[in-house]
């Protein structure tokens, strides 16, 4: 058995001394503010031990984490057939924001986790629930067992503001007719959704169903152990933007990542760890959170392959 | 010499005999309406008749012609060379909405022509002008020598509200950087100037300083004999969205289209021509007009090559 | 613990039912003949009992499935730095034989799975072997623990003489410098690799090295755990062309097909299951094939997430 | 009425004090030799005065300016109906030698003059010829009224040795069922064809046809008015890579280039001008050339606009 504590504080430590640690993203004026010296793991094991180090404590914007949540609270209303009919799942294999793959295939987005795929998880969800922010918002407080959970509404009016890539998607989705609701009806639920914060121990305890086979912390069932396969699935091949194939071969879990510098990983039946860095690499993915990952799955020789 | 009111003439009555019309477009409902049935010539000879035949004193929406306009009146306040620094002048080889290539050539439009390019334009008159849309409805006016020539207002709201691809395309502009003002409000001045209503005699008159050397109808000078060759220049290579290479090869002549089903051509020292005929090739230009041109420039055995 | 035999029987009976059984390849004339009413499962349990059913003993061209055999060899002589300086491991999101990526990306072919990725890969065993056709089948062999394996001769020079797509990639790699060794030489070498025959249950046994942390059947190890933990996730994320993200979704396991009909897939630790039916569906991987894994998962409850 | 003599003395005299030349390709070794200080022009106008400046009886390669020579005789031989059913005559926007343009198309070349086009030109030759290269050799001696012109034997077999790319499309083609002949064959025409050795004079003489509706030198007829307005049109559009907008933007001239530095450029009824000069700008086009024929037309005030 390992001793995990140790691979953490040893994780850790290795971060502090790294001196490139990746640029804080500029352009959300929100997020570039925060300093890029944090860092924190949060370790939960389903056998009951939990593990931190560092800054788990302190909350960050958890954006593009934010479209697996509101992917399973899709699937939880809706089920897999009626999204798979207005997206596909295959990985883009290219970065985040790409237009070009969406106009080529006619509207629709390659998976729920690029950004014109989460745009049309938003208008599925504003067309089936009578107040979306708020029952998102409270599914997400009951999916980590925490009432404190909020939005940032600084951060979503920020994006509000200067998201065009966004506005260009959306209104390429409604040009496809892909896009029930209004543009900016849809983009103001997805910015808020992008702004949730989390510290890492709320993230893992969010995202604790999706190696638990559908039960929360709470001990409430939400998804279906199928549906899990298949969420766990998407975060595998299309999690990373386009450094998912990477982080497979390095890493060998399900996860996702956001801008604001976190990345949630899991093992089924196993454990949920969450990273916080906010630095980023080139490809939009936190530099040490990566680092922190390959080396928490070497150490442990956890993986799922 | 050839007699060109015959020409006219049998051009006219084959088309009339022509069962398949084209497509009216949908995606403006406004434009829908119209009947397929119209159709007309206007020939306008530098050195004094002017030859017509058919429905050549209805007005239609002249859409996309307006960009060579825009681009003119562009080039009479700044001159070419800043505009060149926000657009290419080169062919795109794609269809007059593909964004993927404004995508991967980061916010830099192929050319003034194709709709990226136009709102570039549409931006820079802006930046430019006190009163935008006044300034250019009046130069429009000043160029056909004409000053009952209006927007049609339902027209320009019409796109406003179903306009997507174009609110996707100027997102992505700003998103590069490449848009200096609110994207609501250059759309907003876009959709008037594709609005604009002229019948054939109309257009013609308007595009007489491209045949003049610079020189309008009334005499009056509003671009330098190289700007007017440089803007033939791009009428030839990008004026016919993917089919500017087919209308260089067959007809063989600066030209410009619109999906209200205009055309106009023009040969430099000769003569200016404008058709109309409201159905639409699959590639979204006038499908009798293209034929119409192809037979006048055969018949009269003048082109610029 | 399930009863492994009904369910392969009950799978095997839904295939023979279904009328609809894919297309055989006709750009390989000698595949083109095969009969797609053959139809095989060959399950090996890493606790030591074996199940198949239907035509598990017949042989058929593994064709793109010695992909994974030829990276193994390759890890083996040279690890992954030297492989990954001359190819990436991000999923394509394209067809196999798409070469436009492979133009845009400058000659480093996205994964070691798509064509262009195995002839670099091809091209680096001819750099390291002596004689690298007879060295790569013995490996094989010794893989599979079964020294009856070998090519099929017609099979390697019916696509020698229509394999265009391959010279196309071939030569485009070669004006990157992303080939050393002439390209009828490597190709040649290619040719053969995909032209072994095997029937599924040599196939499972072939495989059964990465399910068993890189020891073979015979006891041999010829990879690291972490060697082998990476190629299960090239599998994963990079196995069925543009349906690896669709074969994770509904499957849920690292595995392979190739345009022979087979199909391997294995869960780490557990299991290694082979499939074979001929016919393709339109995406060029068997259709049959991928729904028996599907229904194999399903049954079982048994995958990686 | 120009002093046409002045003006070419004044661009060689600007050309010369030029610092920046341009590079000469590197790809193929034996244009690697040339001195790229050599400039010379040779102007031909129709009413029958010649001007002559530098290097202009200086032999270089002809290289893609031979696409043109190919195409006519193609034309000469079938009509263009025949060869539209192979390939489209729109600009292709994009570099000389993408093949991604070639695949998303499924094997139809964007246009003739795109390194395709070309190929595919060349197999419909060797279809149509009994000796392809001997034929086409004379065909060009013909138009140009003289005997001595020849291929260069070294330029040929150092492009067989090394033309990579070309053996990418042209099996790409092959892949697509549009190329008749055996790779090897094609491109072993194609690449004598592109070795043609001519100076100025002889490219501007064997050019003359296409200033004068298709009768040549030597008063013999090879093309209809019909097919050489085409030839000039695709020579506009498509003459000149991703940089043809650019040329008919600055010159206003059908025109064609060639990595040997050679370009020629033609007034239908006026004159043929040919430049040459070794270096070339990023864009693969000679770039003194350029310059030269931009200043030529600006000085003399002769364009097609």
């Amino acid at each position: 058995m390992c001793d995990f504590q140790k691979i953490l504080e040893s994780i850790k430590e290795k971060a502090e001394k790294t001196s490139e640690k990746g640029k804080v993203p500029t352009y959300i004026p929100e997020l570039a503010k925060v300093d890029k010296n944090h860092f924190g793991i949060y370790l939960n094991m389903l056998e009951g031990n939990d593990y931190c180090v560092g800054d788990w404590d302190i909350k960050f914007s958890i954006q593009s984490i934010s479209k697996v949540l509101s992917l399973a609270m899709a699937f939880n209303c809706l089920g897999a057939n009626k999204i798979l009919k207005r997206m596909d799942v295959e990985p883009s294999g290219n970065p985040f924001n790409y237009l070009s793959l969406l106009e080529l295939e006619e509207g629709i987005p390659r998976n729920p986790f690029i950004n014109s795929g989460a745009i049309v998880i938003a208008d599925i969800l504003i067309s089936e629930l009578k107040n979306p922010k708020e029952e998102f918002l409270q599914f997400v407080r009951d999916l980590a067992n925490d009432q404190t959970i909020d939005f940032n509404y600084e951060v979503a009016a920020s994006e509000a503001k200067t998201g065009y890539t966004n506005f260009a998607a959306a209104n390429l989705l409604k040009s496809f007719n892909n896009l029930e609701n209004d543009v900016d009806e849809v983009l103001d639920f997805y910015f808020h959704q992008c702004s949730i914060e989390m510290n890492c121990k709320q993230l893992s305890n969010a995202f604790y169903l999706f190696a638990n086979k559908g039960k929360c912390l709470n001990n409430k069932t939400y998804l279906t152990s199928s549906q899990v396969k298949r969420i766990n699935a998407i975060m595998l091949t299309c999690g990373f933007y386009d450094e998912a194939g990477e982080f497979a071969f390095e890493v060998g879990l399900p996860g996702k990542s956001g801008v604001g510098g976190g990345i949630v990983a899991l093992l089924p039946g196993t454990f949920i760890i969450t990273c916080w860095s906010p630095g980023l690499n080139p490809k939009g993915n936190s530099k040490l959170g990566m680092l922190a990952l390959e080396s928490f799955t070497t150490q442990s020789n956890l993986s799922i392959f």
